[in-house]
């Protein structure tokens, strides 16, 4: 069924409310909604952040009395089920819409479905899938946190265009220019967590603050995977923001002292389970995901990077490549490890390209032959 | 001076009238020309290959007598003097022709100038300068041929997104997609000679023709830097296309018997100095610019594009990118060596990135700090 113009079109200006709020709704989805009576938007509505109206509440707040005989678009199906706020398919259908036209349906497993059988059963129409795919990008981090019950995985890289992260004496500051790394400190503000390897922190030092223009107003969690706790407690990104929000992810056999400095400067110290002298990926993970974590900036380096592709952990990546050629086969590549037989590369999707001043970004998502994948 | 509209018309058209032989004319450059008479064109020509007539004689003698007062547009300042054919300038001047407009001057100083001041003796308009990026980007090839009497060396890889040219195993059969491959004979096509490292043609077994879906009137010479002369006498690249075409540049104290076996086999055998273990680049360059080699598409492996890298003979990079990731640190990367300290990385002009099926192609000119450069 190909959808009418006006559908796409509201659907569009619903996706576009949606994001306004890109990097604020974690651990809830990005959600827009519109009101349209007679051809007229009457009301509009976004999610603002976790325990605030869903969407459609606000949009039919806006509407008022105008919802009634009107279409409601929303880029997800009204949720069902109680959480911080009540159900919203039988606000909608007491709103007096007499159609309901969503892009994708909830795809939490864990609730009873969506709204959609609420709302027929109340005697609305409900049309889902109008600009599904762009939804579902949108929300790609929330309905991997869904479906697979674990965060988004997001590698990022500032690579030559020869795919060197750094020169062969390790040098890495800077290869790509002053927009690209502006551009990472957004990705950064979307994120609820930006974990490095301890080898990166060691060497680099870095903040792994968001700094952007104006002060952003939530914390990512600052995170390091360090098997033996060698970070130390005057690391940048312990001292650099709330020291309760650098979580250091360390082995269950690091050395007690160098643990309790850590906790001594305030840091969160998480024990993870080891695989191959390393804080397992998975394990890692599981304990974001416990503090709310949806959404992961991966940031180096290669080693790191590539203990994440091997466990399937990478769902998307977002490579900066710079005008600049440096070779050297011991430079560090975006990815290191053991590679992959050319036979069960990771496979990407379609390669999104975007120029960031004189540098190239280009993201795309990993396919998975099994499984969800978005 | 900003060109009038038509100027840049009318050298758009020439432009596009040189290109249509490209990869035909070396060692000559592409040039077009046409002659516009009160805003019609009356004549067009073009250089249809080393030895044919130039393309201002070609669009002077289509427009004839209408020629008379006429405006020539040609894509490269007339010639001054004799080579294969007698100098442009004095039969631009008897043609009649009132106003010749040129995209970029003879760059050629070896010989006395470019024919302008013939011209303008003869009491011709010459306005020079419209379009000149393009002429110049066109005829890349031909100014650096000119410019440092050497071939103009462009480096090609196929790479995956994280900058890997084959897996941890060396293979690399495929990791672009068809159409990246068809493109790839394309950039065969445009060259006089196809070089590989004697890693690359021991390992891949290279054919190095140009495979196009009709048969291509040229045949690039097949080169393999081969400092020990170990190419097997039957390596495709020496069987699959004119024998004599197959260039072994050795080293001096290569083998007898191993060389013996090679000319024996019908291959041009060429001996330059080596430098560091491998054959000279400078010194390869040289013995095929003798041969008329204005252009090379260099075609790996990473060491031999980090030995042209370091010694400043990379002129221009065409990388294609694959959605791919492989990983592996010791899994080559698109240019090995000892690699460049990040100050004093290899630059690259705007990157040009052009959709191929699948993959990304990224082209992008080296910079060069000193000298002329394109």
């Amino acid at each position: 069924m190909t959808p009418e113009p006006a559908d796409l079109r509201y659907m569009r200006r619903a996706l576009e409310l949606a994001a306004r709020v890109r990097g604020l709704t974690s651990p809830n989805p990005m959600v827009g909604a519109v009101v349209v009576s007679d051809g007229r938007v009457v009301g509009e509505g976004y999610h603002r952040h976790a325990g605030a109206p869903h969407a459609e509440i606000e949009a039919l707040a806006a509407a008022g009395a105008a919802a009634r005989g009107a279409t409601l678009y929303v880029t997800l199906e009204p949720c069902n089920h109680h959480g911080r706020t009540p159900p919203c398919a039988p606000a909608v259908a007491a709103s007096g819409v007499a159609r309901v036209v969503c892009a994708i349906a909830d795809p939490n497993p864990f609730v009873a479905g969506g709204g959609a059988p609420t709302l027929r059963a109340a005697g609305l129409e409900v049309v889902t899938g109008v600009l599904a795919a762009e939804a579902a990008a949108l929300n790609r981090v929330f309905l991997t946190a869904v479906g697979e019950r674990r965060p988004h995985v997001l590698l990022k890289a500032a690579a030559t265009l020869d795919g060197k992260i750094a020169d062969l004496h390790g040098a890495s500051r800077w290869i790509t220019g002053e927009a690209a790394r502006r551009h990472a400190h957004r990705l950064r503000s979307e994120v609820d967590a930006i974990v490095v390897g301890v080898g990166t922190a060691l060497r680099d030092d870095p903040a792994l603050t968001v700094r952007l223009d104006a002060p952003w107003p939530r914390e990512p969690l600052r995170v390091v995977l360090d098997v033996a706790a060698r970070t130390p407690a005057t690391a940048r990104l312990i001292t650099a923001g709330t020291a309760a929000r650098a979580l250091i992810a360390i082995g269950e056999g690091a050395p007690a002292p160098r643990v309790a400095a850590l906790r001594e400067a305030g840091a969160t110290v998480v024990s993870c389970p080891a695989a191959d002298g390393r804080v397992d990926p998975a394990a890692a993970l599981r304990a974001l995901f416990e503090r709310d974590v949806r959404a992961v900036l991966l940031e180096g380096g290669g080693e790191v990077h590539a203990s994440f592709l091997a466990a399937g952990l990478v769902d998307r990546v977002a490579i900066f490549l710079a005008p600049v050629l440096l070779g050297g086969r011991a430079a560090p590549s975006v990815l290191a490890g053991e590679g992959l037989p050319l036979k069960s590369a990771a496979r990407l999707g379609p390669l999104a390209v975007t120029r960031v001043g004189d540098d190239l970004l280009v993201e795309a998502d990993v396919l998975r032959l099994t499984g969800e994948g978005a």
